[in-house]
């Protein structure tokens, strides 16, 4: 299968204002890339890539006080199966996860897990230890929290998901994440694109967030808000959560005046646009 | 000059529990020390030493259910200088930062940027920025912040300190580290040893915690408790707040009995003890 | 002048549940209605009305599981007035305050003075005591917070309005009460009607909030949303806070479908409907 | 049964500041009193006595800039049973409790109702409603909070007894009457007098936080910290939590330096001391 990816994202800049954006699709899957995945600015400003310490590819520059456009069009290849379900995959003790999984443990500035420890411990402590714990805290959070983009706030923590009880897609994952490590999974937040594909529902396009789990030696995609194996999910980048992998940081005032994302299904790598 | 140092620290455990610590000097000391750094546990248990994401010495190991002793006692040399101080010490616009240093624009755990930037930028905003900036914040939480280990308390976050106005050193910093990141200017929380040399007071010993703001292209330590030049800091680790950088961190129950540390000035490098 | 009130509300009602409403003018303005103040509920049900412990007129209800209609529709008479300006009022020293006005110092669910106490005194310990400094109080909050409707949040609290800087008419008041309080000056929440009488905006009517501070010997109506004299407040309900004064509490589920509120001036006394 | 009750507080008061006290014994115990039960203030000030919106006898008074001695030593006459117990209490529906009650349904400054409105549903919704509800609630916190002085903070919230799991008499009390109030059971803090007669343990007196649940037509005492019937309280205040009825309030800088609290039976009313 192959998906269309894009986005046209537009800020007014009153001064100049450094930038950081999240807008490239994650290592891991460039190799699937089938067209090139360049972040195009206008107006022209100088970007130096890097890799975060998460191993994200991050962009940075310094915006002018004018009108920014953040635009791309790329085609990745997807296996187009749904997320993988494996329902007899393991907890690890603490003392067997790899050494770089431990950080996901921690506390985090959306996930508090000294908070919510104990609550965790009482919803989920009982559960069969595994994915069907990683899946039982996923529905508890799908079943207890109310979508609405009206809800959506920046400071919102799992805790306040937690007592609160709506939110957009994040902060379910926050909650998710939040109840993961407090029972010694590790879970990171993941972003990236999600279309509909496979879908009936076709609700407005924007990035999504999901989380990942480790269990059995590998991480594997949660989705506490769609909770349902998706197919088409392309991953931009993992952090401890949203603040960590925001799609955009400004370091100063930024107002967004545009914003529109793509990720849908076609029948085939597309002819390159002439006199590239 | 040469600083002895070590602690003594017990916990009882009711069960197996994984356990990391960060007990280590930090690999930037490790040329100063002057004995083996090695951190002793009885009972016997396989240990395991990694470094984490930010570049720290971590042991890792699974305590059985008993006494647990972690014990250490070395000898690092140390230039007996006070902290520098570099009142012209330029801040760099976020453009020009290096990479490795914008995570530590960012929100933690403990330092609620987000939330405290506006209070900020009313408070500190007007300073000239640079050095005499991160010495205001250091004054200003300095001398509004009442120490008292009764407030001890580890869920408190920066904003917490903010209203309050109570803590220990812990809270103090990351208070200043929460106004300084809210002002583009990268902190990190930093933890070590810190002994009473050249101090008149003598404190019951204790790992301390300071930060480092990165101004003219390096890390500066910056203490928002003790707010003046200290001698013989010796640094275990850096991370973005203290959930990164707990002295032990346990993945179940464990119970703190008995904490000592030590950081003193000794006269020379000692005769190693026999068989060594 | 004259001025027609009235409201319309509606809400799906799942399973009967008890209601108390505040929808009547406050008895301190009983005196001015020039028409009935009488709450129309359909269906019918019985109807209670009680004073609460802070004098305002409440009724209670049980309301079947249907669609639930509140209606009224009124006339005051009104001096036409701008709100009373008295830049000589006295604050008075807590040791001389009426007793009764003695809780209106204290902590409040959504007024949180305990929390915000340092910060009031650093913010405005140094105005001269008085009338100039509430003033000085809302000009502040009303220059510091940008308002939106966007930004209602039930939860949120005077602490974080401080800190994020967003709100409706309620977050406003509350900052500004948290502030009052925490310099000793009496001051209450009051919710009303409020018309765009003498005001060139027509925003969405509503019902409004404000509060009263207490200087002089007397109660004073301060706004820190508008934050100008405003003629043709019609008060319904003071309180500590808004959770004390809600239009409607409804003690399960209720959903709000429908709300609509009046207050215009009018030329005179309408003909009183026929067989009334 | 007669109980010898006292107290005795000082606090170094730096300026003149006003205070109010709640050390009075409770109108509704006033006919058991076999002594007079008079506030004794050094140096002598002007005491004011008044009745607060909730009952209670309130105390104000000036204190000048010296220490302050507040003392009592009364005698009371108590039927020397312990605590009621009345498992066939009922609820009432919200619909047929009295107007007076409706209050203690509401949020407060500790008891955040809205947002722990969720979390005692889940928790104690499916338990047969009436007393047994309530001393399920009680159970509940009693068995989760972990007791301790050293935990004793005054800003600490029913959610964040929730969320922490430690706390002082006042907590446990909090996080009942948010669950209670948020099952529609009207609920409202006490405070007052409770020796250690009856029990065996001896733990250093305090005045001591219950609270009060209405079932049944009538005001019941529950106490999640002790969670045991007790014999001779003595209630000095209720009110919606520890805002409305602190001991003492000062309106200002006041250090408490002593506090020290009697509440002891005795074996008969002693014979009034010469002179009186």
């Amino acid at each position: 299968m192959f998906i269309r990816l894009g986005y046209e994202i537009e800020f007014e800049i009153p001064a100049p204002v450094a930038m950081v954006s999240m807008l490239s699709v994650h290592p891991s899957r460039v190799p699937d890339l089938r067209a090139p995945d360049e972040l195009s600015i206008e107006p022209k400003v100088a970007l130096t890539n890097y890799t975060d310490h998460f191993g994200n590819r991050c962009t940075r520059f310094v915006a002018p006080a004018e009108t920014l456009r953040l635009r791309n069009a790329t085609l990745i290849e997807d296996p187009g199966t749904p997320d993988p379900v494996a329902p007899h995959a393991q907890e690890h003790p603490v003392g067997e996860l790899p050494n770089e999984t431990l950080l996901y443990l921690l506390n985090s500035r959306y996930c508090e897990v000294d908070r919510l420890s104990n609550i965790a411990t009482e919803l989920f402590g009982g559960c069969t230890p595994g994915w069907g714990r990683v899946q039982a805290i996923c529905d508890w959070v799908n079943s207890k929290v109310m979508f609405g983009y009206q809800h959506a706030r920046p400071t919102r923590t799992a805790l306040d998901v937690f007592t609160d009880r709506v939110g957009v897609c994040r902060d379910y994952q926050h909650l998710a994440i939040a109840f993961c490590r407090a029972l010694n999974i590790p879970a990171r937040y993941a972003t990236g694109y999600l279309g509909d594909i496979g879908v009936a529902l076709t609700p407005p396009m924007d990035f999504s967030a999901w989380f990942e789990a480790y269990l059995d030696d590998q991480w594997w995609v949660f989705d506490a808000r769609n909770n349902t194996p998706r197919i088409g999910r392309v991953l931009i980048a993992t952090g401890r959560d949203a603040s960590d992998v925001a799609i955009t940081t400004s370091f100063g005032a930024a107002t967004l005046t545009r914003f529109a994302v793509l990720a849908e299904e076609t029948t085939g790598p597309p002819v390159p646009p002439l006199g590239k």
